[in-house]
């Protein structure tokens, strides 16, 4: 670069782990070549023929004075008004919540929510002091160490690793041993839980926010695959509202990745303050999304295609790959989370012998992509063996690609099982 | 708020000067009241039936499956193909450039552009010092400091003003004049001007790119209101690309302001370093507008439209304005910027016994509603009584509207002329 760059300049030019893979996967990908590749790093969600007819079909029967209003006018940096009356009645009626629009903030998406909501609460204090954010899970999404302004702006604690049956197994967090820290400003939690696909239990989850509210900070879920839409949930679960929840919305799996539609339900203070950030920074999220999804959610075509299509195609797909691990890797100490909801599997391999960036490299000189695991334990200190067996593996490739990719990928972990253990070699 | 703010978020907690404005019209405004309210403040752009023609019948015609394409994936950061690659082609053929779509980046919005490229270039450095940009105009759009971490950031320069004919003026900047210290990050110009609709001239922007290249800065130039869409110049102008230029498009001017489309025109390694904040922070921008833009510039339409009808709509809102302070401002020592192209009209009210604050407020009173002049003068160190003795005013009202308006308006002007000033009071 030939200008000096800001600190927070040189920050940013650094990828996270998921985007740099992602870019990793794009150049080799882009490149000519024989064999096809296989991509389980996931990206785009399954495009879902019902979903296209969905949105398709409401913004070709959307009024020329709407289309006018939601393209033509710059508006409020609230959100477009139907879009935020029409989802604050859907989550009173469905949750018995007592919200407003005043409770609603509309993002250009939700990775944009989070870099607002982690800025509004860490970072650098006026009294000079630092805060940061706890992700009381880890492995957490990596993204939100994308939209922090400082390295070390995350922290996180390690789970308890319960095992069940002989090849699933399950992080537990229990909320009364969390330590909130004075220097804590918030607590972040996805659920369903990326990488994981773990759902925190409704219980853990209402202690978690008894904590935030004991701390006196605010407890942010980040609810990107989870209820009401689009309901990627497998288990049973109920969001959460109180005074100290944000709870974050994204409309990106429910086929809209591309529209950029992040959603804050919170307390008004909290929504006025970044409403303020919002302002300043975007003006407002783009607006004819939020006119069709204000469509959608109102007729209640939305939820029955999320009830009856999206969250079963991605059931599916999470039996399939727990069904193609017990053919091709029989023998072998794997295990999958359990995987309550989301996009993803989280496998782990016990006591595999190589690192999982190793494993990376060598899937990917097989053709396959996935995610190496150690990524994803962001802010966690110290050393856990655990974060480098684990392997994050999409829901969303076709049923050949998954079948052909995680055939592949076995051959690579069974052919490392049968390494001789580098430490045991020195 | 119940909860401690980072330092950045109590910053962003204060709204710039014009989005306060914004608040307090919105309140007014929303409050029930017999007499109508008449907003000169702007806010949206003026409603133009053929741009609204234009690009709803383009999303009508939109195929299901680039629909699909734009609205239901995830795309690259930089922006959608179609769009860099129809952009890219357009901007060479009218301009000689030789740019490819590595030299381009789309952002929701030109807003978050700015937020982006003020903050790579400005703010903390590495080791400890601080940058700045240096506006060399002032006034300036006030949203800039918006979009700064810190206050402080921006720094500005005092123009010469040229009087010409009784009732108009000019400011002017002479580059060579321009000292452009140790501590500044980059230069930063909007052209057309917001709020004085001033172009400055090609030879002057070539000289300010001259001056940023010796201090090996990037030379920023906001062109919301220019060349080539939405082409509100009323002054001939030619849009300057070399190496150390970032040329800034928006289309909100051109129709599209609910899509949320900004784009930068730059070098590569700056392109490179925004597009990495930008996929950190953002992901990327929304995408069904980009798609809509590409067929409109690559069949013409947008062009077309923009020469024959938007173009010459805002011209004769200029010459109106113009015509209805002749008239009711009869005998008073006012002045309108030369009024080269954008938005508004810049009001100039020689030795006003009033600060422009309480012209506001009176204004208000008189329902009618207009910005204050001193808000536009950010990071202009030094009191200057011509900063408390401007107005700007609006050229997206109706003829009917700007007519009611500015008679009221001229009348609050005139009972101020006639107040014995208070500094002789006292």
């Amino acid at each position: 670069m030939r200008y000096p760059l800001s600190a927070l300049g040189q920050k940013m030019l650094r990828l996270t782990g998921v985007r740099e893979i992602m870019r990793d996967i794009e150049t080799a990908t882009a490149a000519p070549s024989a064999r096809p590749w296989i991509n389980l790093s996931a990206g785009n969600p399954l495009v879902v023929p019902e979903l296209e007819r969905l949105w398709h079909g409401i913004a070709r029967r959307l009024p020329s004075a709407e289309f006018g209003e939601v393209i033509g006018r710059y508006g409020s940096s609230r959100g477009y008004g139907p879009f935020l009356d029409t989802l604050a009645a859907d989550l009173n009626v469905r949750y018995g919540w007592n919200i407003s629009p005043r409770n609603l903030l509309v993002t250009p998406g939700s990775q944009t929510l989070f870099f607002i909501l982690i800025n509004l609460f860490a970072g650098a204090m006026s009294d000079g002091s630092r805060r940061r954010v706890l992700l009381p899970m880890s492995p957490e999404y990596t993204g939100y160490e994308g939209v922090t302004l400082d390295a070390d702006t995350l922290a996180s604690t390690r789970p308890a690793v319960e095992t069940d049956g002989a090849h699933t197994f399950r992080y537990r967090i229990d909320p009364h041993d969390l330590v909130i820290g004075e220097d804590v400003g918030a607590l972040l939690i996805s659920r369903p839980g990326n990488p994981t696909g773990m759902v925190i239990p409704d219980a853990a989850l209402e202690q978690l926010a008894g904590r935030a509210a004991q701390a006196q900070v605010p407890l942010i879920v980040d609810s990107a695959y989870g209820l009401p839409y689009p309901a990627l949930n497998r288990v049973a679960m109920r969001p959460l509202f109180d005074s100290h929840v944000v709870h974050c919305m994204s409309f990106s799996k429910a086929g809209l990745p591309g529209a950029r539609i992040g959603v804050a339900v919170a307390d008004e203070a909290v929504i006025e303050a970044a409403l303020s950030f919002l302002s300043n920074m975007n003006i407002h999220a783009p607006r004819l999304g939020q006119a069709l999804v204000a469509q959608a959610i109102h007729d209640g075509s939305l939820d029955a295609v999320c009830r009856t299509v999206v969250g079963p195609l991605y059931a599916a797909k999470a039996q399939r790959l727990q069904a193609l691990l017990r053919e091709h890797l029989d023998g072998l100490p794997w295990r999958l989370h359990s995987t309550d909801g989301g996009l993803f599997g989280w496998l782990w391999l016990e006591d595999l012998p190589i690192d999982d960036l190793t494993l990376y490299a060598r899937a990917k000189a097989a053709h396959v992509f996935v995610v190496p695991g150690s990524f994803f334990f962001v802010g966690l200190r110290g050393q856990w063996r655990h974060a480098r067996e684990c392997l994050r593996v999409s829901l969303t490739a076709s049923d050949a690609d998954l079948d052909e990719g995680v055939r592949r990928l076995a051959g690579v972990i069974r052919a490392a099982y049968d390494e001789t253990p580098q430490a045991q070699v020195a």
